[in-house]
């Protein structure tokens, strides 16, 4: 039995290997998967067809974890969630909630600001 | 000597009985206030400045915590931060990362999606 912190903490290390299948293995088969600015999903289908697309269109990911505390079923985390598409690096700054259960991740919600990270998908155009 | 996370209860306590000044007793003089989408603020009377005219428009102010973690120093907890301001409950989903250091506020950052906040303030006018 991992702790929750463990859990998470192998999910992001998958998601920096890129290793999308793996991390989805530590998802509940009914994990929501919220991403505040936008709409939750429930399901790891769904998760994993949120995240295949964002990881594998990146040559590298990296998620830096600034801050972390756990209890036994939640853990809290404050992220910079890196990308490396085009040779260029997008940085979303990110607010990250986890329930676990079972050494699975039963609820994953993320706290960003949607405007901070669409200005970095399509930067505005130089004059 | 209060706990980092008593520290972080007391101080939400304080902005929902709307008395800022008193809450910004447990803000270290120097404290970085970060807005994650807006820019971050240092000090006590800077913060106070963003704070106070917030909570003083509001006729109630409810920072509802549904997720808190915490350790020797630093508290992250998931809120809805709730206004009443003409009638209308204004809603935030928040999260907060607190690094408290002699039971005083030396980080406080709150991640959230401005877009989501602004639409409540500047409601649509119906067409």
């Amino acid at each position: 039995m991992a702790s929750a912190e463990e859990t998470v903490d192998s999910f992001i290390a998958l998601i920096c290997e890129r290793d999308v299948d793996s991390a989805c293995e530590l998802l509940a088969e009914d994990v929501v998967y919220d991403n505040v600015p936008m709409a939750a999903v429930t399901g790891r289908d769904a998760a994993r067809s949120l995240l295949a697309p964002l990881v594998s269109s990146a040559e590298a990911v990296e998620w830096v974890v600034h801050r972390q505390v756990g209890d036994t079923t939640t853990v809290l985390n404050e992220r910079t969630d890196r990308f490396l598409i085009d040779g260029r690096w997008l940085e979303i700054p990110v607010a990250g909630i986890f329930e676990v259960r079972d050494d699975v991740i039963t609820l994953w919600r993320d706290y960003f600001d949607l405007a901070g990270f669409t200005a970095q998908v399509s930067p505005p155009v130089d004059p």
